[in-house]
């Protein structure tokens, strides 16, 4: 074939071949550096690279330099917003992880500072959040009472907090950020309204006044223990939390419809807080089945460095119970993270982000912190309430400090079943239906995976739903390459195009040829799948032909600008298919392989086998040739060059 | 727009919207009864449908009304030489199994003649193989003691049989073939020659003349064991070995050169027990060292069915190797079945196999046999001796029967030393190294696969080798999804086609216009990957716009046409592509979505969002469209139809 001819006709290409060594270092970049994360390095001095480099772990160093007193206003009044939801909040979220109330404080303190240096979110505020504290609870309740051995539950949760955030650090540093993509949106949906619909039972615990309340998180368990103690309901506690739900429900309503009205939905736990403390103070309530927080001991987080336990039978669970908080609080302080980012338009890097997330949890384990990450709801008050740096966190820092200093004796008073309430109004948001039913309308598939999540966590157990839900993700990918969609191809009127005649129902087929498109790669998974298949195509299109009398099959032609990629099983399928093709007097073409698949081909030999002529850049081409063939000649005398001039030409 | 406007300007079409029941029949068609076994049973009367569905459980029916004496001849013959080498080696598989010699002849009398009758193979000879009965006995011997406790040994063996069984008919019955597909042909090679070796190194035992050994498998305890009783060794058992190694070798070299004397080497085994018997019976070699079978009981199988064990403390161990050794040699028989069906010309439904060898392993487990399935050393034994039918099985029954009733005593004085060579010998013809090199040249993930299953079969563990080249298979597939490649595109010289531009070097670039080729569906696991990496892709493009100072960047085009699905996470990710480009002054085209992509664009709204006039049919057609907004008006202007007006006609 001479080199004019071989421009002319469009012979498809076999990719240059790339060393192995490159290609496997392309690969690895690919995998673990999508980002690209070296790009600002290149082509700068060093010590310029020194800085970049610093600001790289320290984005604070990049922000700080241009921070302005227009922005410290901008932040001061978000800190002190988040701050005023932020002590209500820790405060009930320690209750419900089963840990002292002081620990929601601590933990509203030494985090945000670490990751105000460190983070490069703008508007990610930084707490404690439900979901983390009930795990925490639920998961170290397994192997350790409570109500026996406090000092030994709390070593375990500091040792937990250390674990997720060293899970956190090395998810970042190793560049495997891409674990946390197999939570799917629709996993998240399910999971986080599973979880919402979960802590909100265990909520009727606190407004019901009860004492005694089971540690499973399942629906059926927790309406068993309501049920089994309607005599100890108390109503006054349950009058007053319903009433505080109702106030901060009303909020939020407000608050939606006003968007300026924010502060409303903002302050209105640290008020309903100051209501509840001053009714039960006042009228002595504790007296009459209201319990309220007790003691808070002053001043700011003592060291916790030497309380961890490494030692103990306990260490399994504990590490357990710090990969699977680590990677849920992950998940959500990172999507939390690129959701605001994508308003305001700035970059996050998913793996400098769990760094932050990992020391901030790695120095708060240190400093009688548990388990932090960036909550929505603390994050969207922080963003609606105007924050432009991390300085916000600082600022919210100093006034838990304040607090912890000077004001912890005021929480005395302060009734439990407030707190209640303030975590119900919390969750009920979290309960995305909506999400659920556009989920349903788009994709069918995903819904099942929300509601497994969903169902799973609330009849079964957190974990459960999660590995549910995750599983059956994966059987998803694994099902699109295992049972691949194969289409028919036919002519569009007017045209040289072909394409699957479900979605054209005007496109035509062409009498004497069969054009199969496969939509994924050929891999082992459906190699045996793809041969049945393309057998059975091949056979209906016979029966149909035998039934209307037309001419017979004598041409098929596999689209392959679909399949990505082959392996060694994909191949060998290819060459039975050959063999079967060649029994039945059918001739085999490809239209369209592209580079990785024409050189594994090539490898193979394949191209050998079936004739380099018979592999066309597109389908078009393809019928051109056996239109050709199948009104002049028998394919088998024809030259390749003749061949390949025609399929251009027509 | 015209309906006259719609036809001609090749608008994308939204496939006609389906049922929701439908879709999901159809799906669920695909997924499970991908070859169609219905097919037959179409339009027939209920009489014939009856004989059909007879037919199709026992093929017998089928194929025996049309046997001829001719048939018989053939496979009379074929019958009497895999008879011949089934004797010595049940045998020495039996013994490899830690089970007592007359198993392996049991074994080799009813399952042979129970898929005769079910059975849709003509080639396949039933039997044990060296890697089941190897797995029997490592997993088994974790639990029991065989010196210690051989009838509760003995009682498991066949219990795992019958789960083995259970899990085979089961597969097939729910349609699960598929999960065999997951063993791809790289972790059967790297497996296989993994096993293979194992097992050879075991048999050293009898060729060393040790009597005590390990029970581990892997290369360093045997070793370990070899060389720690050098002085045990016995020369007399090893120089007998190594001679009948030698000419079963020899014989099989023969046979490969010149395949009309297949038999030389089918028969070399027997004839390698009938000389080692004589000469331990001439010599009385067994009181230097060599030791013997010694008694073996007269007559047929006896019913085993009240020895399975069900109430032990070991059963889920024996439910573990069931499933284990189930599965492993169901896609050996497979396969094997599979290989000479394409020889022949015809086909083999998978799952009717599977059924087929449940009964078979259930029965056999009923009447004292142990793992049964279609080794290939038999089958492709059976397939040179010429046989036409499964009645080659029957014939090879009644031969073992001939042998159980009456010929047992000949056995007393073979000696081990000779079924260890015939073990070796049949193993070394597994070990597959051209496959191997063959995959490191085609695809180096595939032998990356098949080392791994190698290396840790002979290094750790059967089970771990097996779970590792699994583990990284299906890493593979999902590595895949979550890391999809990406194509700059440019267009081919004279033509309206684009392509990679890594595979066609000549294609060039259009200026002003970035075309980008997704190559795997968007889903969850990729979304995230894909943002980074399309934001990657335009940054470089503008970077080197800016250095070579062309016009500017304007148009993204994005090749859906190898997208073969998308998820909601896939949808959000495309919502905010399409924020950043507009936010960017760059506008977002889409060339050829998919049917089912399109669907879903539609019911999330996402097309009202991008603007249908801006999806078009082929890249060619939207490079058309850019081309002519770039050079005319500004995007913003152009009225849909002139787009498509133009789009279609340049």
């Amino acid at each position: 074939m001479g080199n004019k001819d071989f421009e002319r006709v469009h012979r498809v290409a076999i990719p240059p071949p790339q060393p192995f060594v490159k290609s496997l270092k392309n690969n690895l970049k690919e995998t673990f550096f999508p980002d690209d994360p070296l790009r600002q390095f290149k082509n700068q001095p060093p010590a310029k690279r020194f800085i970049l480099g610093l600001q790289y772990v320290f984005p604070i160093i990049e922000w700080g330099r241009k921070y302005s007193l227009e922005f410290f206003k901008a932040d001061l009044i978000a800190g002190i917003t988040i701050a005023s939801l932020a002590i209500p909040q820790g405060i009930s979220y320690a209750k419900l992880a089963n840990l002292p109330p002081i620990l929601g404080l601590y933990s509203s303190f030494v985090p945000p500072l670490v990751y105000a240096v460190m983070g490069s979110s703008r508007d990610l505020a930084v707490g404690t959040v439900a979901v983390g504290s009930l795990l925490t609870a639920s998961m170290l309740s397994d192997v350790v009472n409570i109500n026996e051995n406090p000092t030994l539950y709390l070593h375990l949760a500091f040792t937990a907090t250390l674990f997720a955030g060293l899970l956190e650090a090395a998810l970042g540093i190793f560049r495997l950020g891409f674990i946390v993509d197999f939570l799917s949106h629709a996993t998240i949906v399910g999971f986080m309204g599973g979880a919402a619909t979960v802590v909100s039972l265990q909520q009727l615990k606190g407004i019901l006044g009860l004492s005694h309340f089971t540690h499973a998180t399942d629906v059926i368990s927790v309406m068993r223990s309501i049920f089994s103690q309607t005599h100890k309901w108390r109503w006054e506690s349950a009058v007053l939390g319903c009433c505080f739900l109702f106030y901060l429900l009303l909020a939020r309503y407000i608050s939606k419809k006003r968007p300026n009205l924010f502060w409303i939905s903002a302050t209105a736990p640290l008020t309903s807080v100051i209501l509840g403390t001053l009714l039960v103070y006042l009228t002595h309530a504790e007296k009459h089945g209201v319990q309220a927080i007790g003691y808070l001991k002053k001043g700011i987080n003592p060291p916790s460095i030497m309380d961890l336990e490494f030692g103990s039978q306990y260490l399994p669970t504990v590490i357990k119970t710090g990969l699977v908080t680590g990677i849920i609080s992950l998940a959500e302080g990172i999507a939390v993270g690129r959701s605001f980012a994508m308003f305001k338009n700035y970059h996050i890097d998913g793996n400098k982000e769990m760094i932050a997330f990992g020391m901030m949890n790695i120095v708060g384990s240190f400093t009688s912190s548990y388990l932090t990450t960036g909550p929505f709801s603390r994050s969207a008050v922080n963003f609606n309430a105007g924050c432009k740096t991390a300085v916000s966190n600082i600022v919210m820092a100093l006034a838990v400090m304040i607090t912890l200093l000077l004001l912890t004796p005021l929480f005395h008073h302060t009734p439990l079943v407030v707190l209640s309430s303030i975590i119900i109004a919390a969750m009920l948001g979290l309960i995305d239906y909506e999400a659920a039913i556009h989920l349903w309308q788009v994709d069918k598939f995903d819904f099942v995976v929300c509601m497994s999540a969903y169902l799973g966590v609330v009849f079964a157990d957190i974990e459960i739903g999660l590995i549910l839900a995750v599983g059956l993700s994966v059987l998803r990918v694994l099902l699109f390459v295992a049972r691949p969609r194969t289409f028919v191809l036919g002519n569009i009127p007017e045209t040289r195009i072909y394409r699957s005649v479900d979605q054209y129902p005007n496109a035509s087929n062409v009498s004497g040829i069969l054009i199969l498109e496969i939509n994924a790669p050929i891999y082992f998974a459906n190699a045996s799948y793809l041969r049945e298949r393309i057998l059975r195509w091949i056979d209906d299109e016979e029966d149909e032909i035998k039934s209307s009398g037309k001419s017979s099959l004598q041409y098929f032609i596999l689209d392959m600008s679909a399949v990505g990629n082959i392996d060694t099983s994909g191949i060998s399928m290819l060459e039975e298919v050959k063999k079967i093709m060649d029994r039945r007097g059918l001739k085999l073409a490809l239209a369209d392989p592209g580079g990785e698949v024409m050189k594994k081909l090539n490898k193979s030999k394949f191209i050998e086998t079936i004739g380099h002529e018979w592999i066309f850049l597109t389908v078009g081409e393809a019928v051109g040739a056996c239109n050709y063939m199948l009104h002049t000649c028998k394919p088998d005398l024809a030259s390749p060059d003749e061949l390949k001039k025609y399929s251009s030409n027509v």
